[in-house]
């Protein structure tokens, strides 16, 4: 098989990782575009990795850079996410991105079909993985009544009071625990509080878990007709307690408030205290729990699929589990793109592989190979028929 | 009885309390000292009080302002409680107070004993009440071997997520919360962090409580022979957790914090968002309680003395719990100064009062009388004398 030259957008946690995985595979040529040239210095001494200059924050610059690659990673951001999408689009490059930008990438779908190009975005573990799953549960299921996703990222060793750090920018946890949830029921998409309806859950190898509504459903609320939905973010019990407390004291407000003689965001205030403690230091395990559950009926009896994946922090490499199960699903996908095994131009999810035969069954195989384990119980059914 | 003239320093919380009880009882002629016109309005109005301008923040307008009274009533804030007490001291008046000074005023006592007058200062609830049982108990228990104070004022109804608000000045409270708390162990002055080790405890009428470390014992530390002594405050279970998470996040601060182009205390960022959260609305009820636990031996068996004092919001006088349970202390210690019941030249706090037969029982009689009442147990003895 040809090598490829393979770039990535971002030297920053997902783009080292990434680079390390596709220098380990060594199938393909790689070069990390980055801007921070200590970034690039500790790309190219720790990893071995070619590197570039250049600033990513300039769709011109991307349009011009990517055309000397025939395939682009992205690991950007998400404040980037969707200008770059379009810069990518546009150079005719085909396209894997994890920037979780909070525009909806499907809207490039028709350009890029136009272009000839396919561009795999959210394909990081949730977004990602998650979505994968739910693609193949839509392909065995008839009717896919319910799907429940669960995911979080947590430091291995808990610290009171937040027993939580976070494995990307403390700004995007505390979007996250601000916008309004979209979840479907009854096959209408309804608005829930972040942080609401906290429920506990026992994870084997983690324990006592408290997951509560978020808003992850993204391009799954669009691609998928299930009448019931819901992605809820993972946390130690105690911890979405303490931050509705916060939330309510007024903490995650951005409307100045005047204090004495000066005028603050309250939210920066609790970002410059906060966000320190949230830090994981240099070589300071974490891990990454998913859940994903399914339910229907399979050949008219009702049917459960259930896969839970669970991820530690990997000593040897230093990579934290947050940058490996986000960083690996990408460079797997794009494996796939390269190889010619999913080729379909225009913009997908990644509901879109695990759609078609055999690929999500080969995503997880790839991503055990990586040390990345995921545990599918065998789908419950029921013994009889029952009438839908 | 001579009608005598009462002058209550301070027209807020309590004063306003102070002066309502003391135009109830109609024995003495009573004025409110106060600078802020729009509350010397109100206490005439509401309370018929007679009222007079002055600023109390100047020592030497305290001076010249007593001279034509016959006794003085303590009711300012914190800050201005040591110099105030130095100026009634030196106008040769006797002065009952209640405003919680941070310093030490039994340092005054020479002063006073050269003046020939009598000053009883932390007479409110407890500080107050509590010390008089403090000083009735070191007349029973020989030795007194322990001394348990758990005291708060609560609202009445429980709202997420402080379920608190403040009877007193909210900053006072956070004061509380950061200052380290000094207890006696061993006969040892041991210093704990404030918000340390809470307990849970069952109030009748109440429910369950949770009593942490706070700097309360004051006086008590310099008048009293007692190996173990403690002082703790009470809130609803979940509230000192709260504070803790708080605290440690750095809200306590008063280091200035660089802030985007600004400079901002931390602690006044919190005050800004917490406090009108933690403010009483006008007629919303609240409650104190008060429990003394004093153990030891009396007659050579073990005993202990349990003291629980619940009081309510008063809907009739619109009293709030907080200023009825400091105002009245004061008030029926004055009525005992003013009759000659106890005098005795010096700066004395009320285990000074406790220490004199029937007077604890005297205290705690009028206080019933005026609806705070207080149950005091049995006192538990053993049957047999053990060794000590």
């Amino acid at each position: 098989m040809t090598r490829k030259r393979i770039v990535i957008l971002g030297g920053g946690m997902i783009g080292s990782a990434m680079a390390a995985d596709l220098k380990r595979q060594d199938r393909h040529d790689v070069t990390v575009a980055e801007l921070r040239a200590e970034v690039r210095a500790r790309l190219e001494t720790r990893h071995g990795v070619a590197t570039r200059a250049a600033d990513l924050s300039r769709p011109a610059a991307i349009a011009e850079l990517v055309k000397g690659y025939d395939f682009v990673l992205g690991a950007l951001p998400s404040v980037y996410g969707y200008q770059t999408l379009e810069a990518v689009i546009g150079a005719g490059k085909d396209y894997c991105d994890i920037s979780f930008m909070p525009e909806n990438a499907l809207e490039l779908d028709a350009r890029a079909r136009a272009a000839g190009v396919t561009c795999v975005v959210d394909c990081g573990v949730a977004p990602g993985v998650s979505n994968a799953m739910a693609g193949y549960a839509s392909t065995r299921l008839d009717p896919f009544q319910s799907l429940e996703i669960y995911v979080g990222g947590l430091p291995r060793e808990r610290r009171w009071p937040y027993d939580y750090k976070a494995g990307f920018a403390p700004f995007d946890v505390i979007e996250e625990y601000t916008r309004p949830a979209r979840i479907v029921a009854h096959g209408r998409v309804v608005v829930k509080e972040a942080l609401s309806e906290p429920e506990r859950m026992d994870f084997p190898g983690v324990g006592t878990l408290e997951a509560f509504n978020t808003d992850g459903l993204r391009s799954l609320v669009h691609t998928l007709k299930v009448p019931f939905m819901k992605e809820k973010t993972l946390r130690y019990p105690g911890h979405v307690q303490l931050m509705e407390a916060i939330r309510e004291t007024g903490f995650f407000s951005k409307e100045p408030l005047q204090v004495g003689d000066v005028s603050v965001r309250p939210l920066d205030v609790l970002a410059k205290l906060l966000f320190p403690k949230w830090t994981f230091a240099e070589g300071e395990a974490d891990l990454t729990v998913l859940r994903v559950v399914a339910g229907g009926l399979e050949d008219g009896r009702p049917a459960c699929y259930t896969w839970d994946l669970l991820d530690r922090f990997d000593p040897a490499t230093g990579l934290r589990s947050m940058s490996r199960t986000t960083a690996f699903p990408a460079t797997i996908v794009a494996g796939l793109m390269l190889d010619g095994v999913f080729r379909r131009p225009g913009v997908h999810a990644p509901e879109s592989l695990g759609r078609e035969p055999g690929l999500l069954e080969r995503l997880l195989r790839e991503l055990a190979a990586r040390g990345v384990s995921c545990h599918a119980q065998a789908p419950s059914r029921a013994e009889e028929p029952v009438a839908v």
